[in-house]
C-alpha cells in the first residue's frame, strides 16, 4: 500500500463459473479485485434442475459468494447491479452506488434464455436460470398436483398435469426426465382423486435431434430412455404460438398452464453496455486473448461472449469452457500488470461433456469415448459431487441424492405460497 | 366400504403438530380422515429461527405432508383454505372448493403473533411463524450487511446493523442469540468497508425477565448468557411506538428497518369460525375433553385453545401440548365411534421444556431438575434431533450443525431477491 494511486483496479462483474475463476486466478495478485453480482451467491448451475424438481435445497447448490473468497485479501465482492459502462472512461456505473473506476474490466455476466423474437412468451413460460427460477417451477409443478388433487374438475387436471418443455439440450432433457420420474415414481402412491402416473410430459425440439452439440450415437440413445420414462419427445417440431392458455408445436395445440423454456440463448447486455460489435444472439465478439476488439483492457468469458477460433464452431456455453477462460484472462491480466509477454492465445481443453436423462441413466462424451446409461450416470455424478464448491454441499448433496436413489423420494418437496404456481395465474381461482 | 354413508368423516383442520398426531392417532380406524391445511408440508416449528438465521434450509424442517401420510390408507390430505364452519350442518366451507361434511371436527389451526392492539405495527415489523417468514428475515439480515457494505454511508450502516427484537420468549432469545452469533462469528472477515462486530442486537422484553414460562433461575442465567454474545437486554421495556423509521422502546428511541417482532399470541380465527366464546386471545375454550362447549362433536388442540384444567393457569403453547391433546382427541374420536367409554379428562404430561441461548448454550427445564450451558445444549440438540420426523432431515440437520459447530459458517446465505429485504422498503434506493 506504498503507492496507492499506483496500485491496480480490476473489476469483475458476474460471479458465475467464469467471474470466480478470474478472481480466483488473480488471487496472489498485487492489485485491488472487485467482483460484482447481483446476487450474494456463486450457483452451481448444473444441478439448478434439481433444486426445480424437489431433489435439492437451494443452499445446497449455491455458497455465499464472499464467504467463498474470504481468504483472497485483494478482493472485495459487491452485491450490486450494473447498469452501464463507460469504456472511455473506464468506469463501470452502478443503479445503487458509486461508479468504479476499472484498469482491467471483466465480463462474465453469462446468458439468458431466447425467445427467437417473440419476447410475449415470456409471460406464459417458465425459464430456468437462477434459484428463482428453479423454485418457481419447484412451486409450479407441486402445486400442480396439489390443486388437481382437490380440484374435482377432469378437465382441469389433465391440464394441470400437462408438462411442456421446449428445448432438447441438456436443461430441457433434464427437466423432462426428471419431471416424468417425479410423477411416476415419487408422487404415485401420494394422491386419492387423480393419479400422477397420468401426467404427461412432452419434449419439443425444433431441431431434428436431442443433445444436438453431443454425438449423435448419444442423442439416439436419448430418446428411447426418455420414452421409457414416459416422456413424449417431438423431435422437428417448432412452437409457433403460446398464450395463456396453451402452446401450438408443429400442427398440435396443448392446452396446459405449464410451459418450461430451456430453449436459445440471449447473451446478458455486456455488448449493448460497450456498444460493441455482438454476434447473432447478442454475445461479444472476442479476440483470441478473451478482450474486446479495441478495448484491450476489457476482456469476456462464459455464455457472454461467441469465442470463435480459426474455423471451428463458437465455443459451447458449458461451464469448463467460462472456468477456462476465467483463469486464462487472470493469466493475461497478471502478466501484462508485470509487464511480461502475455500468454498465447485462449485454448479450450475440452474434458467432456455429460448429460443426465434419469435415475442411473445419462451420457457422456469424452472426445471420441462415449458412454451411455449406468456408467455415465455414475460418472455424473461423482464428477459433479466433486465439482460442488464446498465440503458441506458436498455432503449434504450426497445425502439428498443417496436418499432419493434408495426411496425415490424428494426431500424439498415445499410449497411456500410463492409467485409461479399456475393457481396465481389469470385462470386461477379468484379466491386464491 | 359396505355402508358407505354410514362410514364415519372426521376433518382435520392444521397439519402442525397437534392435527398430524390427530391423524396419526386415527390412523387404523375404519373412517374416512381428510386433512386440511393451507401449505403442503409439516413444519417443525422449533427449528425455524435456525432457517431464519441461515443454519439450515427449508427443506431440513419441513416435509411434504401427504408423503408422511402416505402409509395412512383412510386420510386424505388436502391443501385448501378453510372460509368458515357452520357448526349447524356441520360443513367446512373452503374458499377454494366444494364444503366437507364432518362427524368429528378437529381444529389445529395453531397462534400468530399479536401486536397488542397496534394491528399497524404489522406493516413495519417481520414476526416468525412459517417458512416464508424465516426466509423473509434471512433475507433482510443478509440483506442488511450487503447494503452496508456498498453504500457509503455511516449513517445508513449504523441502522442496517441494528436489529431489534421485541418479546423475550423462547423465540425472541433464539433469534437475538443467533442473530449476535452471526454477525461476531460467521460474517466476521467477510466485508471489507464495514465491520459486522459493530452489529447491535437489542432484545427488548416488556415483562421483569426472560423466558417468563421458565424457572426464575434460568431466566437470571438468560441474560449475562446473551450479554456475552454481545446482545442489549432491555427488561421492563414495552414497545410504544412503531413506525416505518424505527420504534420506540420504554423512554429510547432506535432507529432501524429491522424489527423482528416475536411478542403475545393471538390464536387463529377457529373462534370467529364457531361464534365460540373465546378466551382473552382469541382462543377457543374447550372441555376438559378437548371438546368444545355445547358441540361434542367439535375438538380443538394446541394453540388455537385456551386449555384450563382446575386451579392451574392454561397450558403453555408447546409443541408437546399439541401433539398431546392431537393423541388424546384421536382416541376419544375413535371410543366414540365405537360406542366404548370415552377416555377419562385429557392430562398434560410435562417432559421438559428448553430454550436454545447459542452455540453451546441453552437452558433445560424438566420440571424441577434444570440444566444450563453446554449441557442444555447437548440436550437440545439431541431431542431435536430425534423429534424431526424424517431420516433424511435428521442427516441433513445433523451435516449443517456439526459444518457450522466446527467452522462458525452458515450454510444457507443466500439471497434470491425475495421480499422482506430492508431495500426493498419505502427507505430504499429507488433504483433497486
Amino acid at each position: 500500500m506504498v503507492e496507492p494511486t499506483a496500485r491496480k483496479h480490476i473489476v469483475v462483474v458476474g460471479a458465475g463459473f467464469g467471474g470466480m475463476a478470474a478472481v480466483q486466478a488473480l488471487k496472489t495478485l498485487d492489485a485491488d479485485v472487485t467482483l460484482i453480482d447481483r446476487t450474494n451467491h456463486h450457483l452451481f448451475q448444473p444441478l439448478l434442475y434439481q433444486v426445480a424438481t424437489a431433489a435439492l435445497s437451494p443452499a445446497d447448490i449455491a455458497t455465499a459468494t464472499r464467504s467463498l473468497l474470504r481468504r483472497n485479501r485483494n478482493t472485495t465482492v459487491l452485491m450490486s447491479e450494473v447498469d452501464s459502462i463507460d469504456p472511455d472512461r473506464r468506469e463501470v456505473r452502478r443503479a445503487d452506488g458509486p461508479n468504479l473506476f476499472y484498469d482491467y474490466l471483466v465480463l462474465a455476466t453469462g446468458s439468458a434464455y431466447s425467445f427467437f423474437g417473440h419476447d410475449e412468451w415470456a409471460e406464459n413460460t417458465q425459464v430456468l436460470k437462477n434459484l428463482n427460477d428453479a423454485l418457481s417451477i419447484r412451486e409450479r409443478v407441486l402445486d400442480a398436483y396439489e390443486w388437481a388433487e382437490e380440484c374435482g374438475d377432469p378437465a382441469l387436471v389433465e391440464r394441470l398435469l400437462t408438462f411442456v418443455i421446449v428445448g432438447g439440450g441438456p436443461t430441457g432433457v433434464e427437466l423432462a426426465g426428471t419431471i416424468a420420474e417425479l410423477a411416476r415414481s415419487t408422487l404415485r402412491g401420494d394422491f386419492k382423486s387423480i393419479d400422477p402416473r397420468s401426467t404427461r410430459v412432452v419434449l419439443c425440439e425444433a431441431g431434428d435431434r436431442l443433445l444436438p452439440a453431443f454425438p449423435e450415437r448419444l442423442s439416439a440413445y436419448a430418446v428411447p430412455a426418455l420414452e421409457s420414462l414416459g416422456v413424449e419427445v417431438r423431435l422437428g417440431q417448432a412452437v409457433k404460438e403460446i398464450d395463456g392458455e396453451g402452446l401450438v408445436v408443429g400442427e398440435t395445440r396443448i392446452v396446459t398452464p405449464n410451459i418450461l423454456w430451456c430453449a436459445g440463448t440471449a447473451a446478458q447486455p455486456a455488448a449493448s453496455w460497450l456498444g460493441a460489435e455482438a454476434a447473432r444472439n447478442g454475445a461479444l465478439k472476442v479476440l483470441p486473448d478473451c478482450s474486446v476488439p479495441g478495448r484491450p483492457e476489457i476482456f469476456a468469458i462464459g455464455d457472454v461472449t461467441s469465442f470463435e477460433s480459426g474455423s471451428s464452431s463458437p465455443l459451447p456455453g458449458l461451464a469448463p469452457v467460462a472456468k477456462q477462460q476465467g483463469k486464462y484472462v487472470g493469466r493475461v491480466i497478471k502478466a501484462r500488470i508485470a509487464g511480461k509477454r502475455a500468454p498465447g492465445p485462449f485454448r479450450y481443453r475440452n474434458l467432456g461433456t455429460m448429460a443426465i436423462i434419469g435415475r442411473s441413466r445419462a451420457v457422456a462424451d469424452f472426445g471420441g469415448f462415449t458412454l451411455t446409461g449406468f456408467p455415465a450416470w455414475l460418472a455424473w455424478s461423482l464428477v459433479h459431487l466433486m465439482l460442488l464448491v464446498d465440503f458441506r454441499s458436498r455432503l449434504t448433496v450426497y445425502v439428498n441424492w443417496s436418499w432419493a436413489w434408495f426411496t425415490y423420494g424428494r426431500g424439498a418437496r415445499l410449497l411456500t405460497g410463492r409467485p409461479g404456481s399456475a393457481r396465481h395465474q389469470p385462470q386461477s381461482n379468484p379466491a386464491e
